[in-house]
């Protein structure tokens, strides 16, 4: 029987310029998988294990910057869904969510696959709907409709996020033969204008007037994709003065005299450290990555912190938020102005910040040369053969750490993913698959054999695209626990915490039609990069560590910069 | 830094006899994992991926009848927990969850690994308790304490389930070598003894009063494990009068005369459907299998239905529930008497019903000789080599509706065990390991190829019991909807239901160092069977078919009966 309130979903989301779905396969959901999959506007994938599967359309939705549809039969299906539905809520990715359900009256009747579904996301969903069961009532069809409309708009408005409408549904699930099937011409949408978030001309002024008070400005923009429009407002508005800009590598945020080596020389060893902390902080985007910033930031005496942020919950990153400015980032850098009289004089704040990511940059440079092969001298050459105007998605845990910690190669155009919303090994290698598909430019996945093998169902499906390159850096385990302190102290290490682990992924490759470059020294690495890269092809390249030697170079590493 | 309340949680587990703990790697639960893994009395395993994890301890736990003490990190791997959370909510399964959380102060800002954990389980939890973060006042360890013991309790308490435990923990989370390991000795523990729930003998006399007025009664028992008392109490109960016992496979009740193959029989076209209708049906255990049993019942004219339970919510399942009787199935069945009329006399209406039940043996004994070899025979002749004494662990969705259809071989003393709380494909190979972890005997799983491969992180971990056999019946997608009515009609049916998939499990089978069997005939699978069961160590045994043909052979088999 067809519904046509529930086909025109379909429709509804076409109108407002949504394009990627991914189902999973069901019965319950039928009504749902016809309506998306027979729509000629909407670009259909079927992905088995959801969990796999929302990852996939978080990451398509990580490029497009659209919400991505998500199909599921009723039961646990939609309770896959929750890891990314999190990563979503805090990465502030739209996404739009329907979870196929019994009708309430057959809730727990124990029938199979029936769950609590209304509000299954509990507070990481920005709403749950639950969409009318009877749909008869001229009201229900208006109300059916114009849910869609809205929850496609809230999962766009500022922030973004996962939106959740539950579907009840009974028997038939199917169109009889005799039906026609179509999308409704004369569907009534409700659009919702951008809102740029501008300062008034007033706000700026006070705003400018505020940094009068502060010498020692820091910049640190949190995890964004790249804008360049906003990264030469954000030059313009530090060169005049005598203020830093401080980018993590998930900051896609690249102008030149951007420090981006801040979580090498920001250690508590480093007797230079103290003189670089700011009276001010200002920040947009969303999470930061250097452990090592966030400390020094929160040990700063006496710092204010700025926050920019259009609307929504603020965090308190460095324990140290006094401001938060309602506006668009480009609006701020590009209306207020920092005058505190060092432009056009010296910028002693600025030499001193330059000084010490120089002295990482050359240390950088130096340091992996001649070393014996390891993990992280991997991660350094891998760094640099990452082609031109591509993506690389880095996973949790250590391969995002080894990532901020060497920085981009300079000039490559390189945009950066990471799920950083919960920081969660649970979903990246789906992620990037999704990033692939999306993007259409060689993707690059920098994961840890845990992460990988975790998630090894993102690969379980029959669209995985030539553009795909995963460089598993395999120690055979969670080596992460062996480089920080406390767990390499105890006697549960091996087992327990790092979690010893046999699997390589050459049967992996095989099972999924990729081809597969194994290496165990830095020669062959660097013989390999190239057709791993060159050749077309989804491709896996394992990159086989000693966790000991990893783990001796790694604390070699940390001493080795503050005595060098 | 050790908290001795933290620490204690093990003893007190210890103390109430839990010995199963399956523990996912991560640094924020260190002093969970320590104390756990430190325990002399603690059996622990460590299982990376959280979905994984949560089912292999519901697994354990289906065998014991003690709940399973699950440790997970911060973030996202507690929503990893949610599928198996949400089975063994609804099919009545201690667990105990406990999820290491930053402390209040730190959610929401932009941490790594930080989501809103405090009730992550909604709906499908018993309690959710959070553990205190500051642990320094006197009430707030009694607290602490108690709350471990009433979250044993209340897990255990009829009808059991999950219960979690959120625990906020600030760092630093590892002992400092001076420090002394020990778990307290005067630790306060609190017991709740086990209630028998029996009937007052004025109850029972009332019971059997009102039993007086029926003459057809079927006794259906839902989904529990063998209990051997129980079977014989039904037995007799049965046996002095008119009373038809209809077992689905996961009932594991089988005395002489139950009816088994009502799956078969109970068809609409079958004409003999409405001679067998009851005016009384008695259930007690959790779901029934059968979609024939329940539209016969739920078509049954003027039927009441009487529910035996000792607490909990009670479905409807056959939209006739009239009476709740609050006692264990042992005490109505012992206690409670039939007098309708029909003692030592004939039997017209168990007639009725043992002629179509041993028809439809007669049926099935015949049917699967000398057909094409198809996936429904393959289930046929590997029933008919399941061990004695052993387990089964028939997978959703297609494993347990062809099992239940063929009904166990007889005396055998098989113990049929799925997860029918939700009817998910997510963690049917996982709950099977740790059902052959837990039990020990040759446990066998049956199940397709997208559910295996869903759940193929079963099997990622050092502890794979070589009691384990895995039987997967390959059809290469989700061939159950090629086999129902309505998406075999559709366009979509390949791409979108069926969800076609390439994959075979010998890859696998390297990876995890598995025994591996392929075959594709009757023959090959008669010659593989033997060795498969017979030699030692974890094997999979993988059953080739073609789609086309099994949708053809089940139309087959379902024309053949009415018409035979």
């Amino acid at each position: 029987m067809i519904l046509q309130p529930v086909t025109d979903i379909a429709e509804i989301c076409a109108r407002h310029e949504l394009k990627n779905v991914v189902l999973s396969p069901g019965s319950r959901c039928a009504p749902l998988t016809i309506a998306f999959a027979r729509h000629p506007e909407m670009q259909v994938k079927t992905v088995s294990d959801e969990r796999a599967a929302a990852f996939i359309g978080l990451g398509m939705a990580q490029i497009s910057g659209k919400a991505s549809v998500l199909v599921c039969t009723s039961g646990t299906a939609s309770y896959n869904y929750a890891p990314a539905v999190a990563e979503a809520f805090y990465q502030q990715i739209p996404l739009l969510v329907f979870t196929a359900d019994r009708p309430q009256e057959w809730i727990d009747q124990l029938d199979g696959q029936t769950i609590r579904q209304t509000n299954i996301y509990g507070q990481h969903i920005k709403k749950s709907f639950n969409f009318p069961p009877d749909l008869q009532h001229k009201d229900a069809i208006w109300h059916a409709n114009r849910m869609v409309s809205e929850a496609i708009n809230l999962a766009h408005a500022f922030p973004a996020g996962p939106v959740h409408i539950n579907i009840p549904l009974r028997e038939p699930f199917y169109p009889n033969p005799d039906e026609v099937f179509s999308y409704s011409k004369d569907l009534k949408i409700i659009r919702e204008t951008e809102n740029d978030f501008t300062l008034s001309d007033k706000q700026a002024a006070n705003l400018t007037e505020g940094l009068k008070q502060f010498r020692k400005v820091l910049v640190v923009p949190g995890q964004q994709m790249p804008d360049k429009e906003l990264e030469q407002a954000i030059s313009t508005f530090c060169a005049g003065n005598d203020t830093v800009l401080v980018s993590d590598i998930i900051s896609n945020c690249f102008p030149e005299k951007a420090i981006t080596h801040h979580d090498v020389f920001l250690t508590a060893k480093n007797p230079a450290t103290e003189q670089l902390q700011p009276d001010l902080v200002i920040t947009f985007g969303k999470s930061v990555i250097s452990k090592n910033l966030k400390l020094f930031l929160r040990k700063s005496h006496g710092l204010q912190h700025w926050h920019i942020q259009p609307a929504g919950e603020v965090a308190d990153t460095f324990q140290a938020l006094t401001t938060i400015i309602r506006c668009q980032p480009i609006s701020f850098f590009s209306q207020v102005k920092i005058e505190n009289g060092t432009e056009n004089s010296e910028k002693p704040f600025s030499a001193l910040w330059q000084k010490q990511n120089a002295r990482a940059e050359v240390f950088l440079q130096q340091f992996f040369l001649n070393k014996p092969f390891n993990e992280f001298s991997a991660y350094w050459y891998a760094m640099l053969a990452l082609p031109e105007n591509s993506l690389l998605h880095v996973a949790n845990s250590m391969a995002v750490r080894y990532a901020n910690l060497l920085g981009l190669p300079a000039n490559r155009n390189i945009t950066v993913i990471a799920n950083r919303g919960t920081s969660g090994i649970d979903g990246c290698t789906s992620t990037t698959v999704g990033n692939a598909l999306e993007s259409g430019k060689i993707t690059t996945l920098f994961t840890g054999d845990l992460a990988f093998f975790y998630d090894r169902n993102g690969l379980w499906h029959n669209y995985l695209p030539g553009n795909l390159r995963i460089i598993i850096f395999n120690n055979q385990g969670g080596g992460i626990f062996r480089l920080i302190d406390g767990p390499a102290n105890q006697p549960e290490l091996d087992e327990f915490f790092e979690t010893r682990q046999l699997l390589q992924a050459e049967n992996t490759a095989k099972d999924f039609g990729m081809r597969y470059f194994k290496c165990e020294t830095e020669e062959e690495l660097a013989q390999i990069l190239p057709q791993f890269y060159e050749n077309t092809g989804a491709a896996i390249l394992e990159i086989m560590t000693n966790n000991l030697q990893n783990a001796a170079f790694f604390k070699e590493f940390k001493n080795s910069f503050e005595t060098n």
